[in-house]
């Protein structure tokens, strides 16, 4: 690859991923993945002389930004010092990353299951909660994502679950609150907490309060439209569990870590959950890095009895030396506190200037930097602009629109009818500002397929 | 930390560990995990002042050996580069990582689907085999590991799966080859591997062949004793798979990449699966990565229709680099052809040895640098020197035998009532002899447990 130039060097990446890349989520013969060349900050560049201002932080996960240099330092230093060490061992970098999150955790969630990943911690966080409870069934809402692997699949209550199932026992899936589309015919978000728990304690009611072992709840649902949960629900969601002895799980993959404005998003109702499951933002996805915060309780189920389940790449100390690192940064730059400002200060109030302008704007709702723009093709019915899971020519609306966000250098992640304006946690108000000013300008195209009266 | 000598830091980071740290397959008030301070080549040491020579390479992982100086370089270079791209976009160290893995792969296995590990590997390589079928049968061995999550923990035969089992369906558990304690009552290698394939016939035309999707071998069992399979036998479960259209899942997470001597396992038998999954020895563990590598015939399946599974940190950057640099340091240092020749030339002719010496050792088998020594009770019943899945009390003698190799500075790899001789594949001669050695005069303490007449 050396004596070519950067564009010819694009090309060969690309022809390289299509011959030899099975990616994910995808028909092989039709995804293109662009090659990314480099990345700094919230930015990203293509081999063409593209940049794009990130407002997806990729899979929502760089939340530190892109090649922080002390968080690229740490990693540097500690692969120079110990890449590999197994679970039976100890090592200090698990022990102080463990210490880092477990201090910041709420209530008595002191202890620390490291992963690989959100997908696993899942797993682990179901598998915990089963053996502690004795009981096996799980409960989780549609409109949720729990990762792509065994249990954390089948709990996943959207279309990417469907061709994955394999006969798992035990799941149930209830709805969530969801106030702009209430599945309880709610008014407002009063009486959309108040019905979700009523609806959640009749399934609980016809499926066995003492059959359940767990309640399996992302606290803000993350890629299935930022649905933040009415004040209160979370409460009353954790008195249930605490009446019929169920273990409270919060996936906070996606929402913690000061995605929400928070080191994790429950702290935000003053929720202590049994489980937290984490990744993404506990070190931007530098190295892959995830795992399940434990309270005194569930841990003390297994002080005598061995908990069944692991992992060779458990707690692996670049990934933990990455986190420690990131976790530091976030405490010197105020990161948390720079994410929870630009939610109320910059990122609200201008998407509320946007839902003005733009009629196809059915519905701004969000915190942090954590935020969603769903739209509609009529205001009044709020008929959403493409049909839930649209591909091809039904999702045509959203690939216009996202193509004319491209085009103008800001790269948006799209779901379903929604965009949603997720950029790395550190952004500047400036960034964040022109990111804005373009998607503002992008959703005229998203305005010419809206058909209501308005 | 910066006030502390050594061995206080030791101490402290044991202290952290035990408070925050959750560790697996533990009691967590039983376990007490050795921190490590440093690791060089094929050896370790704590903050006491003791150094161990490893034969495990921790959960034989550590192919390449700890903190190769050219693979520590490639990290801290990609990490200076670029540390996360999601799979959405191309990137060239996993572009150039499948490339290179494609290469090695046998026959028409060219695509490569990344994990964080094997266990993920595991799981997509099913999910593929059952989309692909669009049968739901899955069926694995007795005696084998195939990670710890979801179905690939359902499908691992062995006690790690028993208290983690969560009612999947359709998984179906065979007996394979294992010609010292044979299921079959064989009385050589060969009748082993004709009536295992009469038995894995009847079991087929029993479940009905044309349901099952699958079939997942471990191509010589790792953890659960080192089996290696009768010549012939690959082969002919290859012929089951292809007059059923049944695909065949090669699991090469811990016998790929340098252990058995080769680059897969299977090459050793010339036989060609329709997936293989892999993780461990891709890169030594220096940094999170597994997957699964794809035949043209099943990645055919999904050239048009989606595939349903993914994970953020699939194709890790900085992971794939690490995997550019160590595939290609095992071809500029010969390391495949090194760890076959200690097989032949160093550890199976040692091994033989000690056998003779040792009343307490059953059997020796293995090949590249991955080998069993089973200890027996006696050896004319061939009762094992402790009971299946023995704790406490009960596995005395193992604890014995550790405790003996540990304080002569060898860090054995013990399971049941074996000691498996897995050093990283780039051990030179001088230490392996000088391990070998101390394995020779720790096994004084198994012979104290013989029973038997001889």
């Amino acid at each position: 690859m050396l004596d070519m130039n950067d564009s010819e060097r694009g090309a060969h990446i690309r022809r390289l991923d299509r011959k030899h890349v099975f990616t994910s989520w995808a028909a092989q013969d039709v995804v293109e993945p662009m090659p990314i060349a480099g990345a700094l900050g919230s930015e990203f560049w293509d081999y063409d002389g593209h940049t794009y201002l990130d407002f997806s932080s990729q899979l929502v996960n760089v939340n530190i930004g892109y090649q922080h240099p002390k968080l690229v330092a740490a990693i540097q230093e500690q692969a120079a010092r110990l890449c590999s060490v197994g679970p039976n061992f100890a090592n200090d970098a698990r022990s102080e990353a463990a210490a880092l999150i477990a201090a910041q955790a709420p209530g008595d969630l002191d202890r620390v299951f490291f992963t690989t990943g959100g997908a696993e911690a899942n797993e682990h966080a179901l598998r915990m909660a089963r053996v502690h409870t004795g009981r096996h069934k799980v409960l989780s809402t549609y409109r949720s994502y729990h990762g792509s692997v065994g249990n954390s699949m089948v709990a996943t209550g959207e279309p990417r679950r469907w061709a994955a199932e394999t006969g798992v026992s035990g799941h149930v899936h209830f709805w969530g609150p969801y106030a702009y589309r209430s599945p309880f015919y709610s008014v407002d978000a009063a009486q959309e907490c108040e019905r979700a728990l009523d609806h959640l304690a009749n399934v609980l009611m016809v499926e066995g309060p003492n059959q359940v072992a767990a309640i399996l709840l992302e606290t803000v649902v993350g890629t299935n439209g930022i649905l933040v949960p009415p004040d209160g629900y979370l409460a009353g969601v954790r008195a249930l569990c605490d009446r019929y002895g169920i273990v409270l799980i919060s996936d906070e993959v996606m929402a913690g870590f000061g995605r929400c404005g928070e080191w994790f998003a429950v702290d935000r109702w003053g929720v202590t959950p049994d489980l937290i499951t984490f990744a993404k933002g506990v070190n931007s996805g530098y190295v892959p890095l995830g795992g399940v915060i434990i309270s005194e309780r569930i841990a003390a189920s297994f002080s005598t009895k061995p908990y069944p389940g692991g992992l060779t790449y458990q707690g692996h100390p670049l990934a933990c030396a990455s986190a420690v690192a990131s976790i530091k940064i976030f405490q010197e730059e105020k990161i948390v506190e720079h994410a929870r400002w630009l939610g109320t200060d910059v990122i609200g109030p201008e998407l509320a200037k946007i839902a003005d302008r733009h009629p196809s704007v059915g519905e701004v709702r969000g915190l942090g930097v954590f935020w969603a723009v769903e739209l509609v093709k009529d205001r009044a019915t709020r008929e959403p602009l493409v049909p839930f899971n649209a591909t091809g020519a039904d999702a045509k609306p959203m690939a216009d629109f996202t193509a004319a966000c491209k085009e103008r250098g800001l790269w948006p992640f799209v779901h379903f009818n929604g965009t949603h304006v997720v950029p790395p946690c550190t952004i500047t108000e400036i960034d964040l500002r022109r990111g804005l000013s373009i998607l503002d300008d992008a959703l005229t195209v998203a305005d010419g397929y809206y058909t209501g009266a308005e």
